[in-house]
């Protein structure tokens, strides 16, 4: 089944301790349609400038990715320059070019009014309402968010909470999110936020989940899970990992016809699997190149580190 | 089967954010002999001073812990004093008190000659070496060190880690002993250095663990290992932890008759498990009073949370 996902589709120029990079083709919506794509049927919804070339589109219809909704504005597409030499953990912004993204209005397309899984990526949580309000009939809702919304927007943010099926963040974001330095506390506090499930990312360490019994269809429950991720040897670019993961899961999620326990699971595996892909590459050459063998072979890996019998 | 192991038995003054506890017995060899009691036949080498009264040596032998091997000296018990208010996951050392530790030279009694695992806890190497040549018939052997010994001492610890079949450090510990940011990088470098296999602690996000192919008694070959940290809304004081994940761990395998990558995992989990409990009290306080059937639970509650069917 289909997915909608609005968010930036942007250029970044990357150092990283692997090399520098400029202006490569980037943004949370690109990150995780190319990683969704794998999974389902992919609409993306954004905003690019005069820069955007039909090379770059090309990158996303290759893997069958329905670019109508991307909107064309004179001038530069979003820009984002930053640097991971500190740590590869955590990125140092050396710039951020809004351009065309600073007076984005997302419009949904008639022909993408019937998706049935909506992902709000990272932006201003104004607009992530405004779309979801123009989607009344979708059938499940995911989203992202980031430091800057938690802080300064959290009124808006707050609106868009309530409406997530599940929420996907980092382990950064929870602390900021409930205040609270313990991840189980912080978790339960999100939840009480409104999102039925929380999805979080600890980088190298894999990404967790919390529910809220109404998040599934079955009348399973499940309290918690935890998806490892792939050990990897070398990290060459962090950048769109946290969009990737958000890509793999919410594109298994779409790909199944219930969401029970056990697809919750199986779809935190695959996330880990096209975050662990992602940052091997600088941008989304490495997400370019997969395919779905090797897409399964490293979930067969991911089950073999992580279960008591292999 | 017997495990020996040699370290210290000690007192801790502790503050946490949960409170203050002055001269509480703790120690490595307390706590990983208290958490591998619930496994398999426990045997401790250590020395005490005149403070060491019965009620504490009867924490050990409550638990079926032989502690004919803990020398008495003149003066007092090693005593640490540590708070964790910056950072539950970091103690800052107050105090180091070594006492009666300082002239420590191990000596093994007759009756423990035919102990068959054996578990050299943080001490200086020079005395892990000479533990491990008074012990040549052992079927086992595994050890811990910390950041002191590696930087200062690092010739000696060499020496005692070809020794080993299992090393039990933390992540900060293979970054320093590996000079190697990068984690699957710096345990690769760390089995060069002659451990049969590594296991690495990451706190809150579990354990992982790196073989090489020597350690299995079968043929059977297994890579990685990643076992999951039961979550928990508070930690009372970490001071330990990581001695009774090793003492679970370690108790485990010496419970079983053969080293297979099956036990090897079921091993880390139960280590994960002792590990959690540890840190919900002060002290050994909550080793004390757990129970076989509550580590049992605990077991398949992180088995339902890694594995992708429950």
């Amino acid at each position: 089944m289909s997915i909608l996902v609005v968010g930036s589709v942007a250029f970044d120029s990357l150092e990283t301790p692997s090399g520098r990079r400029e202006r490569v083709l980037g943004g949370a919506a690109t990150h995780f349609a190319l990683a969704a794509s794998f999974f389902t049927k992919v609409r993306v919804v954004g905003v690019v400038g005069e820069d955007f070339l039909p090379e770059h589109e090309r990158v996303l219809t290759d893997k069958g990715v329905d670019t109508r909704g991307i909107e064309r504005a004179p001038g530069k597409s979003f820009h984002w320059k930053g640097e991971y030499l500190r740590d590869l953990n955590e990125a140092d912004t050396l710039a951020t070019d809004l351009n065309v993204f600073a007076d984005f209005a997302p419009k949904i397309p008639a022909e993408f009014a019937d998706s049935e899984y909506l992902f709000l990526a990272n932006i201003d949580p104004v607009l992530q309402l405004r779309v979801r309000q123009q989607m009344p009939n979708v059938k499940m809702i995911a989203g992202d968010t980031m430091n800057y919304w938690i802080n300064a927007h959290r009124e808006n943010l707050l609106k868009v909470l309530r409406e997530l099926d599940v929420l996907v963040i980092n382990d950064k974001e929870v602390r900021l999110l409930s205040g609270e330095a313990n991840g189980l506390r912080g978790a339960k506090k999100v939840l009480e936020l409104g999102p039925k499930s929380l999805v979080v990312k600890y980088g190298e360490h894999g990404a967790g989940a919390f529910f809220t019994p109404e998040v599934f269809e079955s009348r399973d429950v499940c309290k918690l899970f935890r998806a490892p991720a792939t050990p990897l040897e070398e990290v060459v670019d962090p950048t769109g990992a946290g969009d990737s993961f958000a890509g793999g899961f919410y594109g298994y999620v779409a790909s199944q016809r219930t969401l029970t326990p056990e697809v919750f699971r199986t779809a935190m595996f695959y996330g880990s699997v096209m975050g662990s892909l992602c940052v091997q590459a600088f941008g989304t050459e490495r997400l370019q190149r997969a395919t779905r063998a090797e897409i399964d072979e490293r979930f067969e890996q991911l089950r073999e580190l992580s279960h008591l019998s292999a």
